[in-house]
């Protein structure tokens, strides 16, 4: 990383985002337009956020396959909303082998079309449901404006695919892998999401019901951080997948699907980063702990390193990395690691030796207030509780940060303005014309209808009928 | 799966193949030609191979990332053998977002060149090295005949890049990885593998020199199972990767690379199969036991399944299934866990529980001598101890099966007829045309000039000149 200083988030977050992402080396651009290379600090968060989902996902019955890269164009054609909000955004092979295709090979965005055509090959009997498949992979979209991990061209995620019996086995997995997502986000990344529904234009190509969860950025910029989709029987007809119930008829199936992309490691950025860098929940941090030998001299490194050594040890359980780095001083080692992110640092000198103990210092809280000198006995336990503070920390100051930049506009021009700087939570009838009109206006589109919320009786805020249902308006990523 | 029989192996090998790797629900034929979708029974099989390595890789010191899919056409270009040996493989997006792109994006073969790309941008000086990454992902080779895991258009691998100061740090590395392939061949796939040297028509397009591991399927032709490639400064020149060494003075760095792929499910499946399906090994087995209660009435079930969820809880510390579906017989169960290759069978009936017993069935040990009857106290252990004995016992066959089909043919008559059914093990004095005629008049080729072999003197097999070193002839997949 150089010596250079972001630029301050309050200056322009775009830019501090952007330098960030590549100083803290978690990304770096691809040579081809809108791709990039996600590097191993990057890809080592989101192997730990693979790692947690996975679980969750086991727990819940799934297991992990691998469908093809490769669809047939003919396949995205047998969904018509399905292949009319993807035709767009597609990578087309028209060559393989030398030779001109005959068909075209569509690049997947998603897989519901060739996963739907093996499900309708493999399906049979009401005994083969529910199928419950995960798969981790690559996709991709062709987005004409991109920002690394946010957008690009291709994207790492995963996408749940299920098959049940009944609409409202359906609907329930929905809302369970929804539910997942939201635990996982909350409890792992310490980002505070709100569940909800997906207005009819926001929803996913090919959906009956799309729900999302929603987190707000430190811009106050909400971003859609995964989604969960009932697909109703628009792919089971589609692709003709039926089985055959307990009374020997046949039925379509009904299916849902789910993803949670890299764009996750967007919003852990944006969530809890400042302007010295990142600060990464300790849960999913790729090093939950530096330590920094400090020493002037031979003498003085002998006295130390034995010690490091021995609490590098001791804290084995921790995903610990010693930086005994010789060619930069420990100031340089600081910043690093607060670009980096690490949420705790352990500083050793001679005089911690002296004393047994150790300094430490909280990246949530810079400065006094983060530090401490605590001895080195029961450091393992230290440790481990201060961690689980830093995250409840993050988590907490988050949800603050979120709830103070929610509004409840009195009307229309009020939400013009709160929408600058944060989220309307307000009535809307539900007509696409009002949420056009809040779009036009002020950019701000409809993020989500949240699932906690009684039906009460209110006035839409755009064209005052009646309305049923608030739903967040905010600018988003 | 059906009732179906598969054909026996000494009847045709390469449909017992198709047929098993279908029935055993390991891997389907994708609507795409050539591709696969490896289910859910394979893709665990997968993620235990992934696990394995990546530990392995983790403990010489690697690190994962994330390269693009798409590589500029111009790139491959850049190295000269390189081109030439991809360029009638590739699979090509010409169009994206609905237009035609002005540079054609080939979807990569394999990295070196857009991770050389990006290894220029990232090295700068002697502190940046050595540069240790891999990648766990997807290529696209336009094969021409296809066969599932074997070779297919789309397949799942690893690819390890290494750039180094010296070119005794990379030889070195290669080595060391080729080292790290055959442990993990060896000791957790229970494949006897040879490491060796590729011949020059052998070798990776861009290699100064390939190794390879090579292990005999129960056919006796030949699979390279994994390739580590010393690159030497090919790709550095081509990709301009430089830094500054410790006299400041701009220096080429070496590389290599490294790969491992979803191939080597198909060395499991050919080395340890037999005629009843899989017989996988017990460290890389998706379930490593499965436990089936026998029962005639409910009386029956009540007494057994207590004790079944017990030895379950017990067992916990392998990857138990209990197979509790009631619309099929016990027998029918036997057999679906034999196709499916599940080391060990543990069945409880009511006699069972009476006596405290259980009786168990080996899977790498057809009828009686693979049962026997133990007892459910220190079940664990005696579990523990039998997964080591099959794994054991598995690779001692494949060896003994190997080792009895190589032979030291006398002539090259000798050689044309051993390589019918089984590995030639003869000197060879290096030239391309003695390799070439032995591959057409045999259709063997040149498998690896194996690394733990004395220099010695001896005349070519073809030829009958002066030869330093033996190689294996054998026909390959």
């Amino acid at each position: 990383m150089s010596d250079e200083k972001l630029t301050p988030r309050n200056v322009d977050f775009s830019e501090w985002y952007n330098q960030l992402v590549l100083k803290a080396e978690l990304a770096d651009y691809a040579p081809v337009r809108g791709c990039m290379v996600v590097r191993p600090y990057g890809w080592a968060l989101w192997e730990n956020i693979q790692a947690t989902l996975d679980k969750r996902f086991k727990v819940t019955g799934h297991v992990n396959a691998a469908f093809p890269l490769f669809i047939p164009m003919s396949f995205l054609e047998k969904e018509k909303a399905h292949v009319e909000g993807f035709s767009p955004e597609l990578a087309i092979v028209t060559i393989g082998g030398g030779e001109k295709l005959e068909e075209p090979l569509v690049v997947r965005p998603t897989s519901e079309t060739v996963i739907g055509h093996m499900y309708a090959k493999w399906i049979k009997s009401y005994r083969d449901l529910p199928v419950l498949i995960n798969q981790w992979g690559n996709v991709v979209r062709w987005e004409l404006r991109t920002k690394l991990f946010l957008r690009t061209l291709e994207f790492y995620w995963q996408e749940g695919h299920t098959a049940h019996a009944t609409e409202q086995e359906a609907r329930e997995e929905t809302r369970r892998m929804l539910g997942v997502y939201a635990d996982f986000a909350i409890n792992e990344g310490a980002v505070p999401v709100i569940q909800g529904i997906k207005s009819e234009t926001e929803k996913f190509a090919g959906a009956v019901q799309s729900t999302s969860i929603e987190a707000m950025m430190g811009d106050t910029r909400a971003l859609q951080s995964g989604t969960s989709h009932f697909l109703g029987q628009n792919f089971a007809k589609a692709f003709n997948i039926q089985y055959l119930d307990t009374n020997n008829t046949l039925q379509y199936v009904w299916t849902t699907s789910w993803g949670l992309s890299t764009r996750f490691i967007g919003a852990i950025i944006m969530t809890h980063g400042d302007d010295q860098g990142l600060i990464l929940p300790p849960r999913l941090a790729p090093i939950q702990i530096v330590l920094i030998p400090i020493y002037k001299n031979d003498a003085e490194r002998s006295a130390v390193m034995p010690v490091v050594e021995r609490i590098k040890a001791e804290l084995a359980e921790f995903r610990l990395k010693v930086d005994d780095r010789t060619e930069v001083t420990p100031g340089f080692k600081f910043n690093d690691w607060e670009m980096r992110g690490v949420p705790l640092r352990i500083e050793i000198g001679p005089k911690d030796v002296e004393k047994g103990t150790v300094a430490m210092a909280r990246r949530d809280k810079p400065g006094r207030e983060g530090k401490s000198f605590v001895p080195q006995a029961g450091l393992s336990r230290t440790v481990g509780m201060l961690l689980d503070e830093i995250q409840a920390s993050l988590l907490a100051r988050a949800t603050t940060f979120r709830d103070s930049h929610i509004f409840d506009p009195k009307d229309y021009a009020e939400l013009t303005e709160v929408v600058q700087n944060g989220w309307a939570y307000s009535y809307w009838c539900g007509d696409n014309e009002c949420e056009a009109k809040v779009k036009e206006d002020t950019k701000a589109t409809t993020r989500c209808i949240p699932l906690e919320q009684k039906e009460e009786k209110g006035k839409c805020i755009v064209c005052g009928k009646n309305a049923k249902r608030k739903v967040y308006f905010a600018r988003a990523y």
